[in-house]
């Protein structure tokens, strides 16, 4: 097992292949395109071909697992293999599943996808804080334990959140701050309070590239003391953010980001696949230098 | 297909059967108690063994979609047979998934447990509102057209959401609002607009039995205003609400709780669990009487 901690493996992973990673996310207009069918078995396909192609020039994908769900325990199997195919071709995996209970359900959540061997085991997960970033208890113990990492929904990147995520805090530890920016303090300090000594902390933050920090109440520079706080950044592409302005966005905390890019490399198919990851490559380099 | 919506649907099942829920959680502890093992086999010998026990006592199950999630493909293989079992049964199902996202990742979620035909339909799901009540349009649209209902997070039973639940919006047409009562409100508001012929709606909301709903900025007599929002209420039982204060607590909304009770019906093991059935059910019709 590795003795690493999910973050300095995305150190590692930025440092070797930038900033990109992949959602594997097959809607059904892209299954389409990819003249594959509306299925397990097509959604199973897709995860396979874009695995092929990203190995060794991309270094994190994202299944979107709500797309693998949608079959049912079918949809699982194939999702396990996607699973198997990605941690065999090197990639750091990310499950987008934005999980949320309490207790021992959350703590059943965390087993299912951060626990080594089993079928569904991911590098890192995303986790929903509606019910209090006090209930992940157990997915922070197991992430330590496991050398795992969290991305804990903070402010996303889909204008209909703002009602929620701006809302002020008016008890506990984080009053006066919003709800995205209490998330994104309480994330921060359990990296400090844990991985003092490592360069990049475990537990991540969503903060969309598209929303208002201001307006969310969200200072990303906050997010750059070391151990650094990563942020896993929906938004780029199709949404409307320039991979190019993601020093502009993030500003110190830039060099702690993965930019997540889906619909604009696959709707090519997969013939197109290959160059879009190219371009974007290189667009992100170039705005890195 | 039926042609009731799920909130009539509802109604008759409490008018024949009353308010109980059984949440079927396969817990570790719990299937260790039932003497199965603690396996995606295990989880599925435990579902089906409680259905057995509540046909024609109980009306409506909640299965625990963590709790066979741990097991992978294996589980989720189970856990659809789990369900046509409850199905066949005449029982309502509540999915208990608490999922969440946005646009066309949140509808292939809700394709996954409200499509009539598939493998994981239920009667309804449990969806979390982190990214705004504005992100349900395809759920809210699936649940008319298949006559499905949903129960959004608001007020949640555990002691670790009030940061979040209880915090003040400052933006959209909740404002002023706790986060929490401004979910209560757009559900009610839904329902009003949708169902305004119904005796109930179909939008539920979870409110556990055990908040503070002043301080959660909870009105439970605003979600009895016809159509009655039906309330998932978490929180009987070993997490310390009583049974016989249901009406205590939920005033004139007390009709439209599914009072969910899970660990103090099942730890007895199999043998224990149709006394346990008997004695809740009674105690609820005394509460209501």
């Amino acid at each position: 097992m590795t003795t690493q901690t999910f973050g300095e493996r995305l150190a590692d992973t930025i440092d070797r292949h930038g900033h990109l990673c992949v959602g594997i996310d097959p809607h059904t207009y892209l299954l389409e395109a990819w003249d594959l069918p509306v299925s397990a078995v097509g959604a199973h396909e897709f995860g396979l071909r874009i695995i092929e192609q990203l190995k060794g020039r991309v270094g994190i994908v994202k299944p979107q697992v709500a797309f693998y769900e949608r079959f049912g325990a079918n949809g699982y199997r194939v999702l396990e293999d996607v699973f198997e195919a990605a941690r065999a071709a090197g990639l750091l995996v990310i499950a987008d599943v934005k999980r949320g209970d309490v207790g021992s359900t959350l703590e059943a959540y965390a087993e299912a996808w951060l626990t080594p061997g089993m079928p569904l085991e991911a590098d890192a997960m995303t986790i929903n804080p509606y019910q209090g970033f006090d209930t992940f208890k157990y997915p922070l113990q197991m992430a330590g334990e496991h050398h795992k990492g969290l991305f804990v929904l903070a402010a996303t990147s889909n204008p209909e959140s703002a009602s929620v995520q701006t809302a002020r805090r008016v008890r506990g530890s984080q009053e006066g701050r919003s709800v995205a920016g209490g998330i994104a303090a309480r994330a921060a300090l359990w990296n400090r309070e844990h991985y003092a000594n490592r360069t990049k902390g475990s537990i991540g933050v969503v903060i969309g590239a598209t929303v208002d920090q201001e307006l969310l109440g969200i200072d990303v520079d906050d997010l750059a003391v070391e151990p650094d706080t990563p942020i896993l950044a929906p938004g780029f592409g199709k949404q409307g953010a320039k991979f190019e302005d993601v020093k502009r966005i993030f500003g110190r905390s830039a060099e702690n980001v993965i930019v997540t890019s889906s619909r604009s490399l696959l709707e090519g198919g997969l013939s197109g696949l290959s160059e879009a990851i190219d371009v974007q490559n290189d667009v992100l380099r170039a705005a890195f230098a």
